[in-house]
């Protein structure tokens, strides 16, 4: 029986560059001691508290259906922290809950497109990020960001490609390079969006980590915040990847369609996830803190590691819970030197390949395991790459 | 900042119908002890065993992310419920865990359908579904079922209906109706099915439900387990509605696909809520059948109070916890005589004509209050109808 068209066409058949990652799984599960370094996951679990409040919520009663696009508390909570970062007004009216970041990704890309329509990203990309704009039925239009600019978009691509587009959709602090873009890079984005008349999808689930520099929200910028669509998320701030709660800051109208649009794709987020998540919010920043603190110390201990390597060579890391680098110097591709890597160290990092085709020849070091293991395997995954090098120049 | 069109045509700009609902609403919180009748949500709340299990998860670790498509172990057990109570062969290859049936139904359509296409419902029908099928970008065709009927559809009008159009959505035990397909009608839908090569998408949040006659769910007929979409959930059966856990059941090729748009569109349900799921399904139909019981009770206690009754004649109830009231005779029409009711009686009941246009003149009553409360307000119904039509016969 024949499926759609659209969902047939949401992989583009291509090899997904996973299988480093599925093949250190088998490794584990086999009995083999691997260093995983592959998702951007904590290495501690939710906090108790913030369960406790979610079980207390529950057996309070909020159990039932809740208001779709979220409790007007939890919303208003996410507005003030929204205000409270981008100085942007910011009320309820403004913010949808969604089930996760991913949910908001894909609705924002919902209410910016139409079937055929053609949506911008950069490359290299989160995983999801064509597959979530094919879903909706667009064009997903990748647009290179250079190893040799530091991963900033290129913005005379951008606007090149921008003729005709409908959105553009950028993540910074980014996964998977860890850059930050600059105040320079985001004006200059901003100005091609209300040149060309383009919604901006800006995905800023990696805010509360920030190591150099400072996050700017393209929101805050001048004529933006109506045409900007912000994705956020408690997962990477708090430790709360599998709650699966996010949410899309926008304008009022724009929140109003989207509210409608998940009354017919998920009607609501669970009452006592809100709850769990509002008590987590009012934790404060020193609470997000508290949660970028280990990626924090294990990238300042893992900067110094680099210092004059040529074989592997660190993409200066100003945020997100990763660490971007270029492996070309070795002579291979991202994926070989991943799975070499595998076989032979039992470390598993991603290939800069799983990302698109711009981080070709670098691997992603999440930085999601204890400081002493971490440290550890990147001293290994450097000295296995100057004997690559080394053995080359024999 | 114009936004896609999709978006903004998923209402139709009619009158939804739910103003008695939100003057309800508005008259409680203004102090005024309404009788609501309204919401399809059971008048207790998520079993505190339950929540137990989803806290004892949480705390337990399983707050990180899962498999996208379900835990092995929730997708087993729901396959297993199904096998059981249909007799099909069903693996967790054939099952999908969704946040909810309403993302179930969402993602069914965008299986079945592309932008453009022409996906067929019953008229009365649950409120989302015309713009469920819009948010796919389809085009949704209502075929009506009449009062005269017994609310059974007319599958002559399906059948002129099914020529060129790619799927086919039926609610049995119906909301909003409380009845039960016949044999005979679902085995001539599944034909119409087969002759003009439909998905079935079949809706069966009520399967618990039953109080007369059986529930069939047309998976089970020749040639329909490689055509049909069958969305359950555990709101209806386990009283869960606030926990937003569905599925869809279906060929395993569908189900892949379905698990790519997953990973596209939501990443999946909370660990702990599949977790709470498991817990609930594995006690058993006895819990199943407790959790029905006051419908049941209610329904069985209601239903002699029509007898003989002109004014407001009763559509026999068979499922589902909705009574579904013909008061043509009263010479109203549902929302005329549904806001007499609640200005006069205080009592808050459904328009028929929130559910379409073929349930116009009827009204829907929930038996979501305790027994006594209930019985007394149908008392009142019946008797401010027959006061009515006596004073149209002055």
């Amino acid at each position: 029986m024949e499926l759609s068209t659209r969902i047939r066409g949401i992989l583009d058949g291509g090899d997904d560059g996973w299988g480093v990652y599925y093949k250190a799984r088998a490794m584990k599960a086999a009995g083999v001691d691997v260093t995983e370094l592959t998702i951007g996951e904590h290495d501690i679990r939710t906090d108790p508290s913030i369960l406790k409040a979610m079980y207390d919520a529950a057996m309070g009663g909020h159990t039932g259906y809740v208001d779709v696009p979220g409790t007007p508390s939890l919303r208003d909570a996410v507005a003030q922290r929204v205000e409270h970062q981008t100085h942007v007004p910011t009320t309820r009216r403004n913010v949808l809950i969604t089930p996760g970041g991913q949910a908001a990704l894909f609705a924002a890309h919902m209410a910016a497109c139409d079937d055929g329509d053609t949506a911008l990203f950069i490359d290299p990309h989160y995983t999801t990020y064509p597959g979530t704009i094919r879903s909706v039925g667009a064009k997903a239009m990748a647009i290179p960001a250079r190893s040799r600019d530091g991963f900033q978009p290129d913005l005379d691509a951008v606007r090149r490609a921008a003729k005709g587009a409908k959105s553009l959709l950028i993540n910074t602090p980014n996964n998977p390079t860890g850059v930050i873009y600059t105040d320079d890079t985001l004006q200059g984005l901003a100005q091609v969006c209300r040149d060309e008349d383009l919604w901006l999808i800006s995905d800023e689930v990696y805010d509360s980590q920030v190591w150099h520099g400072a996050h700017l929200s393209p929101r805050a910028l001048p004529g933006m915040a109506e045409r900007t669509l912000v994705v956020g998320s408690m997962s990477k701030s708090h430790a709360m990847t599998g709650s699966r709660l996010g949410w899309i800051i926008g304008p009022d109208e724009a929140i109003a369609h989207l509210a409608t649009l998940s009354i017919n794709t998920n009607y609501g987020v669970a009452g006592f996830i809100q709850d769990a998540a509002l008590f987590a919010l009012r934790q404060g920043p020193g609470f997000e803190a508290k949660i970028a603190a280990p990626f924090r110390r294990r990238r300042d201990a893992a900067t110094p590691l680099f210092s004059g390597q040529e074989a592997a060579r660190l993409i200066p890391s100003d945020g997100a819970m990763y660490l971007m680098v270029d492996i070309r110097a070795t002579g291979l591709s991202g994926e070989e030197f991943a799975l070499r890597l595998l076989d032979d160290e039992h470390i598993a990092v991603m290939p800069g390949e799983s990302f698109g085709h711009a981080a070709a020849g670098h691997v992603r070091i999440a930085m999601t395991i204890d400081d002493d293991r971490f440290l550890d395997a990147v001293e290994r995954l450097i000295e296995f790459a100057n004997t690559l090098t080394a053995g080359d120049t024999q």
